[in-house]
């Protein structure tokens, strides 16, 4: 135990999570065991600005390794450094809150701080722990586009749950001859796409990192129709794009809205495909339902392995880094290490390889 | 054993269903067991139109007890009386080929046909029936709105997999203060986005039997907010209307393009409350998925116990008539019954009582 | 809202059984809705003997719609008519304590009480209404075996863990050529073992129903390896018999303990099936894995239901009644006119006639 | 391509394992599309002996990556070097037939075989390789107890499966204040019981690595109910034995039979804490239900990969080797450095830590 080290507390900030609650549970329960006292702080970084926060007891950890979301809350838009207030003239204005959290900090008598989050989240614990505060993070992300660790807690759950979705959809192309378009999330990196699309075995895969030609996709679509194959499964990470295609731009060519920015990626190759083929076209938007639901087993122990890390390095007195897996096994980085870019699908990544040797289409 | 009956066909029509593959194989089982040939028409009425039948063996119907989709593939469009043929000049013609059919049938020497499917397939079998053939019909939707019968297979599984993605938004929901909407199927019944609404206690239920105030919505969103549960989960069918909005004309008052029709009404509702509200708003549409997928075992047994009631009808030359649950019991009703209306939600459902009684938002 | 009706209490008792939650939920949101205070009974009718009640709000009710087993706790034992006490000589004396009963149910200002759970709680409950407490009873079983209600939530939850269980082994079984023998519930009616066992298409179900024999069994299993298909699945329910078999009495014919009561039917089948034919046969006990889990979409829908009508006999001042469904239909009988006996599978229920139309093997 | 590289055969050989149609399929697949013929060998080593092998086509691997079992068989007792026979008289001779296996894969025109299948079969392979025959081989092992790889596919869906069980029996235990007692397979190593359990959260974790004490199990379970918590879980592997206890002996001290080889070591804990405290105690054992089903999402990438790899030998012409994961990472051992003994549980595993930490005990 290091000196001093006497109350913790634990917030989780940005998107939701399955295991969120599995690292809560795991950090707190070995804390409470450490001797430590665990302090909840609500909704993310809000309740460090806020000041609320509330003593967690074992029972309040109890039965919750199971369930989706976190007791704490969360909060997607709280930055310490970028904290909307209402200006008192009806508008809002934007302040630097950063003191007033390590006031926060130093009142709730707080010794360190487990910080749950994503990249958003980490960029502001880099920042709180260049003020002086002792904090140790716990990378999150169903997307798994951390650069700083190979595989997350939530991205199993996620893959898990769009698989689901796309073997459902399997037996209706094929048994109605049709095209089954399922959007998945991923807007920056097609891990998500790519592992369900794979697990699945989907006929096409879109991913960010592969710019597609939908006269490409239904091609081929047409190719698995005549050769009496007659259903086709592509799975679509939402931030795939037609090659050319600007996704950050509002609107193309013609002066016409975007169809991708306005219906989505899914329904545009849907309705491309039916409309260059003729063949039935569906499509499926599964939306938050990737980021919700009882954590896989699988996540559980990830989300367990790194909380009791997590609380390795509270006791030896290793603040200001963040648990990562590397080669396979947990270990740590520096906080202020972990660059502000996404970790994309490498192109020579093997299953990459392994699909197209399938046959499975990625749209080139 | 009817004398004379020797060789059976069975046929799956329309959209794709959980059970329909479970209805094939106890069809097919009994048949055998009782010294029947049995054959399979591929894709619904179009095998009869085209000729394309096969043989079914013990080993065809092995396994496929909980397998999504059907082995014998289906067809949406095929109607005997309205069949779609190329016209030789590039465009198409609509042939009443029931002749045909009937001649097909005599040739593949079939005694008696089983017909799987719903409201336009079965109005179908009554024709091919009034014209000689012997007919015994097997109903099926998801949407469970067939006006012959209390429940079909295939509802159960659709609710089952609504449930499991309204569970998992829930979480989501409660974390991050959010509205959650979650389109589910239902064109003109709200059954599933009711049944999958109440088993998973959704805060907000439209379905098209209750045309909605989006004000009213929006409302009770803010009101929950207020009330400290910052979170609401909204189910919504897919043909739930705003009251006043005639979902089936193309434009609506200003002549810009009717969003509902556009985007969805699970779109149009969250925008919607996150316009009027400012709270953030998600959509899920779950599409196809809800037609896919392993059925569940109730839906097995359904399917199971309409099967083998369809072979003592055939068995007893009872043809012409549809197997239909009654009063919690499996029976049948002539073919020609089957009136063509959509059997909707009665606003006095027990079930709607009870979402009352439990403060669920109907948008009224 | 009946005269005088102001405050109820819940109870739940008897073995555990998906859905508890799901209708504790039901009556108090529709009674507090109703303006009525709600009690929750700890420990089924211990709670009420040892003065174990407390308030539930709204919060206490919320999310457990989705839970297995009772927020309120259950107990197996308790009956008032013969509860046991420490006779203060380090034995235990039995008692009546019906009188204490009615005392601490006035005491507690109760006006009535919503009794939920199996045969031996509902006798309890008869006997405690005679004595002037107003009861509603909602049954409650994963067996299926209440005489008075066609079907009570919790077996649909069984019948598909049970049956998850059938499909996981049958890959196992067709790909290892063996035989795969599933114990499940049911000491004395067979509807869970054989609903799983026909949803599944497992080869052979043996009942209670039908005592089976042996050699038949081992037969069976030999036809099928000669016929190519090397593998048989067995589901059993606990309470299956071979013909002859008192599985009542401790020892049998020779002195030597009784194998059945020693290790299990589901063991006794395998290993004589394997010492008969050869063939490797394995065996799974599932166990109070049947009685746990999220209850289905279909059971919290029914527990939705029967709670509803739970409230509204409240309402309406029909005490003394139990809540049944009765063709298809939600209804109530009274609480006095519960048989107490079992409802067993009759012989010429129709999926017993299917079964045995696929060829399935019942022992006999 | 490897010169001379024209046909390959395929085999799946020891228990049952989710991934391995998952397997087949990949090598498969990327062998058809790399121009390559494909046999399919039956029934393991059984196929190679006595020449049952049969070509695969696309068709063949089509849709199976979801399924369990094996499409080829397996065999758990084939070895030929020591192969069963009919002496002719009544009885069993046994054979080294591996000059017939190389000659039978001469025969077949094979130019290589994968061979995928646990510990055993990998010693056979080895020795065939030893006798000329291309071999690559493909690890698997629900029991994660293989010394040559960190992970192989099926542990993640076993672990699934035995944390569904634990966490079903979780409510029940905690509604009825019961001591719950599951047990997992893991006969030699307790990975399985290990990660199921802290996956759960349970409170007793039992697994051969760690020799356990009964009544410090039992202290346990009455320290928990009179904490309040009135209720325990147990995982507990196949292979895990009291402290002093040999498992590979028949019988024990007192010349009675020995409770644990008789009725599974999850009985006996069941009972023995029930004897020692009168807490009810219940047990559910699994079984083969672990080796079934659908792969997990999970295993079906990590199949997917361990496929694609033994392709890439093949076709460098790498053969004697096996494909394993090392430090996150596939990659390959030579066949014949595979020595033959179980990968134990680490006393220093980061999860034992972890749960200890965390309050679970260990019966130590």
């Amino acid at each position: 135990m290091v000196a001093g080290l006497k109350r913790i507390g634990i917030l989780t900030g940005g998107g939701d999570c399955p295991g969120l609650n599995a690292v809560i549970r795991g950090v707190a329960k070995a804390a409470m065991s450490g001797g430590l006292e665990v302090v909840g702080i609500e909704d993310g970084y809000l309740g460090l600005i806020e000041n609320r926060m509330r003593d967690l007891t074992r029972l309040d950890v109890s039965g919750i390794l199971t369930r989706g979301g976190t007791i704490l809350g969360s909060c997607n838009k709280a930055n310490p450094a970028k904290y909307s207030l209402p200006d008192g003239a009806g508008g809002w204005t934007v302040r630097d809150v950063r003191d007033q959290v390590v006031r926060n900090y130093a009142l709730a008598g707080l010794d360190a701080v487990v910080v749950i989050g994503g990249d958003g989240t980490m960029s502001g614990a880099a920042e709180l722990a260049a003020r002086g505060l002792n904090i140790v993070g716990v990378p999150k992300t169903i997307d798994n586009d951390l650069c700083s660790t190979e595989i997350t807690f939530g991205h199993d759950t996620a893959v898990a749950t769009a698989a689901d979705a796309l073997d459902k959809v399997h037996t209706t192309a094929s048994s109605h001859h049709r095209v089954m378009v399922v959007e998945l999330m991923g807007r920056y990196a097609g891990w998500l796409a790519l592992h369900a699309g794979v697990a699945t075995g989907a006929d096409v895969i879109l991913i960010p990192e592969i710019p597609f030609h939908v006269d490409k996709v239904a091609d081929y679509c047409v190719k698995r129709s005549r050769g009496g194959r007659g259903f086709t499964i592509i799975s679509v990470g939402e931030g795939a794009a037609p090659a050319g295609h600007d996704r950050f731009v509002d609107r193309v060519i013609d002066n016409s809205p975007d169809p991708i920015r306005l219906g989505g990626v899914g329904k545009f190759v849907a309705e491309n495909v039916e409309k260059l083929t003729g063949l039935d076209s569906r499509v499926s938007v599964l939306g938050h339902i990737q980021r919700g639901g009882t954590p896989t087993a699988h996540d559980r122990l990830l989300a367990t392995r790194f909380a009791y890390h997590a609380y390795e390095l509270l006791t030896a007195g290793r603040f200001g880094r963040l648990v990562v897996q590397r080669d396979g096994k947990i270990d740590s980085v520096p906080l202020d290490q972990v660059a502000n870019k996404v970790r994309t699908v490498p192109l020579d990544y093997p299953l990459i390889a392994a699909a197209r040797a399938f046959g499975t289409c990625f749209g080139e």
